[in-house]
C-alpha cells in the first residue's frame, strides 16, 4: 500500500501544495506545446502501456489480491480488474484521443468592428485539472490523456484499492511525456491515499487547481460538490425520464423505452421513470410495460398505472426521486406534454430526458421548456455519452449550467481569450 | 433610509430565502418568454424611466442630501448623482439592449452522427443572477435589462447610499415587466441594506442563485470572491501592460501608450505598466515617456529607465503590482518578447495586455503565450469594453477562466443544452 506510515496532516498539506505548484508550473509550457508534440506524447504513452502490459497486470494482481481479502462487491472487483484486453483498450483510447482535433488555438468566433479592429475568440487550456476517482484504473489513462490533449496539467487522485494499478499506468504516461520533451509534472498522481489529500485538492491547492472532476459513486460526487472551493464538473445522478406522447409510434416507444431502461441499467443515462400521456394510456401503456416486463424489468406505477396494468407494484413518492441503477422503472400517467414538463421539472436531476412523439409542436415544447443537459426526440436516453455524441472521449457528464454541460470532452476542458488585431487604433 | 429598524439576522435570512425562491419561480416562465415579449418589457421599462424621470431625480436628491452629510469623495458623489441627461442615457441603454439579438434558443453548433442522430447545442438562460453593486444607480437599470434579455431572473443588491435612487429605478423596471405580462419577480431589488443580505446572497440562497456578479471597488469584489459559494464573474483589478517591441512604429507606440494610460485613468482597461524592449531603449523610450509626461503622467522606472530618462522616479517592487487608477505609470526595460511574456506572467491580473510591434512573429508569440482575457496588437488597452467589442452592453469584465472571460454580455449570461433529433434510434 502507498499510504505512508509517517504521514500526518502537515505532511499531506505540504506534499499537495508542492504538487499544485509543480502542476501550475508545468501548465505554462503545456499551454503552448504544439499539437504535434502533444500527440507524440500521447502515442508514446499508448506504446508505453502496451510495452508495460505485464507490469501493469502484475500491479493489478496485487490490487486484486488485497481486494479479495476486503469485503467488496463483485461489481467493484470487476471495475478494478485489468486484463490484457483491457490494457490494450486503454492504449487504443489514448490513440483515439491523439487523433482528435486539437481544441487549443481554434478560433471560436471572429468579427470586425467599424474602427477596423479585428476580434477573435480563441480556445485556450483551462490550466490545471484535478481528477478524483475511485477504483477504475483506466480513468488514470483516460483522464490523463484527455487533459493533456486540451493543454492542461492534471493531478490525478485514484482510489486506494487501485493504487498499484494506477501507479503502474501513471509511470507509462510519464514516460510518454518525457519522450516527447514535455514536463513530467504535466500528469501527476497523488502518491498517498490519505483522505486528507482529497481535502487539499478540494480547497484548490492555493489557487493551483482550476476545476475538479469527480469520477465515481454518489458519495464521492456529493462530497466533492459540497466541499470544493473550486468549480466542479459533475453530475450527482442521472434521473432520466422517457415521455411517451399520445402522438408516439407505439413500436418506436416500446423499443426506445426498453433500450433506455434495460440496455445497461447501471449507467447514468439509463431511464428511471417512464411518463405516459394519459390520452395514450389505453393504447400505449400495456404494450410498453409488457415489453419492459418481458425484458426482466420490474415496474412500479402510480394508482392509474396499477389499475390499467395490474402487474405493476404501487409506486410511492420516493420512487419518483430514486435513481434505481437496476432493472426497475417507475411509471406515471401525465396530462400530456404539460404534465410531462411539470413532472420532469419537479423530479429530474437535469441530466437527460427523451420525448417519443410524432407531433412536432409537442417536441418543440419539450425541447424549449425542459431544462436538462441533454434532450432527445425519438431516441434512447442511453445515447447520453461523449463517444456517442462524436466527441471522441469524455471525462464525465456535467449537469451544472456553468462552463460545461452534458458530456465533458476536450473542448469543455478549455477556456478562451480574445485576440484583437489593430493598426494603431486608440479609443476616442 | 430603507434599513428596517427591527431587522435582525433571522429576518434577513427569511427575507432573502423568499426572494431566492421567488426569483427561481420567475426564472421558469422567463426562460421560455418570447423575444418579442422580453423586448416589449424592455421598451416599456425605458418608457417608464422617461415618464418617471422626476420621481427618480427626487429620490436621487434624497440620496445626494444624505451623501452630502457623510464623508464621501467627490468621485463617489459623481457616480451617485443623476441628472435628466443621465436618466435619459439609462433609458437609451435599455433600448439598445432591446435591440440586441436574443441569445436564447440560438444554435451554437449542429452536427449529424453516422446513426442519423442530429445533435444541436442551443443557448439557454443561466437561471438566476445575483448582482451586488455599490453607489452607481444606473447599474440597477443596466444589470436588470441585460439579465432579462438573456432570460434570467435577477436579484439586485445596490449600495445603501443609492438606495432611494435604485428603488425608484427598480419601480420602473417592474412596471415594464408587468406591462409585458412577465413576472414582477424577474427583477427584484433587495429592500434592506443590511450587510447580512449580501452574506445570504453569497451563500447562494439555498441553490437559487446560479452566478454572482459584483460591480464595484476592490474591497467589494474581494469579499465576493472570497466568500461566494456560487460562481462569480468578476475581475479584482486591471493591471494592464503595454509592451513596445523593437519592431514597433515609434509614433504608433507613443499614441497608443498615451491613450492606454491617460484617456481615462480610473477604468479597469487603463494601462498601469509600460514594458519597453531593451533593444529599443535608445530609440523608443524617450519619445514615449516625453509624451506621457507631457500629457500629465508621472513616471516610475526601473534602474535603466531612470538612467536613460532622468525625469523618472525609481520604481520599487510594489509598483509592478499596483493598479494606480491614476496618472502614474511604471516602466521597465525587458529582454524582448521573452522578457515581456515573463514580466506579464509574474505581475499581470490577466485582464488586458497590448503588444506594439510590426514583427508578426513577436505578435504571434504574444498572442499565444500571454494568458490574459484580452490581448491587443497595435491598439489601446482602453478598448477592453463590451461596447467596444460590439457586444452592445456588458455587466462587467471577467478574468476567471470558467464560463465567461473578458466582457460579460448577454451571451455570457447564458448556458446551453443539447437537443438530439432521432428517428427511433436505440443504442446497440
Amino acid at each position: 500500500m502507498l499510504t505512508r506510515a509517517d504521514s500526518n496532516t502537515t505532511d499531506i498539506a505540504a506534499l499537495m501544495a508542492d504538487m499544485g505548484a509543480r502542476a501550475k508550473a508545468a501548465s505554462r509550457p503545456l499551454a503552448i506545446a504544439s499539437t504535434a508534440q502533444k500527440n507524440a506524447a500521447l502515442l508514446a504513452m499508448a506504446e508505453a502501456i502496451i510495452d508495460g502490459c505485464s507490469d501493469i497486470l502484475a500491479a493489478n494482481d496485487a490490487d486484486m489480491e488485497a481486494a479479495g481479502k476486503a469485503d467488496l462487491t463483485p461489481a467493484f472487483k470487476d471495475r478494478l480488474k485489468l486484463t490484457e484486453e483491457r490494457v490494450h483498450a486503454m492504449a487504443d483510447g489514448i490513440r483515439a484521443i491523439a487523433g482528435l482535433p486539437d481544441p487549443v488555438g481554434s478560433v471560436m468566433a471572429a468579427w470586425e468592428r467599424p474602427n477596423g479592429l479585428r476580434i477573435e475568440r480563441v480556445r485556450t487550456p483551462l490550466g490545471v485539472i484535478g481528477v478524483i476517482y475511485e477504483s477504475r484504473p483506466n480513468v488514470t489513462a483516460d483522464a490523463g490523456a484527455l487533459c493533456l490533449k486540451a493543454g492542461n496539467a492534471v493531478i490525478l487522485r485514484g482510489g486506494s484499492d487501485s493504487a498499484n494499478s494506477s501507479r503502474a499506468i501513471h509511470a507509462c504516461l510519464v514516460s510518454g511525456l518525457e519522450s516527447a520533451g514535455l514536463p513530467a509534472d504535466a500528469v501527476q498522481l497523488v502518491p498517498v491515499t490519505d483522505r486528507a489529500a482529497v481535502g487539499e485538492m478540494l480547497a484548490g491547492l492555493d489557487g493551483a487547481i482550476d476545476v475538479i472532476v469527480p469520477r465515481g459513486g454518489r458519495g464521492l460526487v456529493e462530497r466533492v460538490q459540497n466541499d470544493a472551493r473550486v468549480p466542479v464538473f459533475a453530475h450527482l445522478e442521472g434521473l432520466c425520464h422517457v415521455y411517451v406522447d399520445r402522438s408516439a409510434d407505439i413500436d418506436m416507444a416500446r423499443s426506445i423505452a426498453v433500450n433506455a431502461k434495460m440496455r445497461r441499467t447501471g449507467i447514468c443515462g439509463a431511464a428511471e421513470t417512464l411518463l405516459v400521456d394519459r390520452a395514450a394510456a389505453d393504447t400505449h401503456l400495456a404494450p410498453i410495460l409488457d415489453a419492459l416486463h418481458g425484458s426482466g424489468c420490474e415496474v412500479r406505477g402510480d394508482t392509474n398505472v396499477c389499475k390499467l396494468w395490474p402487474k405493476a407494484a404501487p409506486a410511492t413518492e420516493a420512487d419518483w426521486m430514486t435513481e434505481y441503477l437496476g432493472p426497475l422503472i417507475s411509471v406515471a400517467l401525465v396530462d400530456g406534454i404539460d404534465g410531462a414538463i411539470r413532472h420532469i421539472a419537479d423530479y429530474s436531476s437535469s441530466h437527460t430526458e427523451a420525448v417519443i412523439a410524432e407531433d412536432e409542436a409537442v417536441v418543440e415544447r419539450f425541447f424549449n421548456e425542459v431544462d436538462s443537459a441533454i434532450l432527445l426526440h425519438n431516441a434512447s436516453t442511453q445515447f447520453a455519452d461523449g463517444g456517442e455524441f462524436g466527441m471522441g472521449a469524455e471525462i464525465g457528464i456535467a449537469t451544472g449550467k456553468m462552463h460545461a454541460r452534458g458530456p465533458v470532452g476536450v473542448e469543455q476542458l478549455t477556456s478562451f481569450k480574445y485576440r484583437v488585431h489593430g493598426t494603431g487604433q486608440i479609443r476616442p
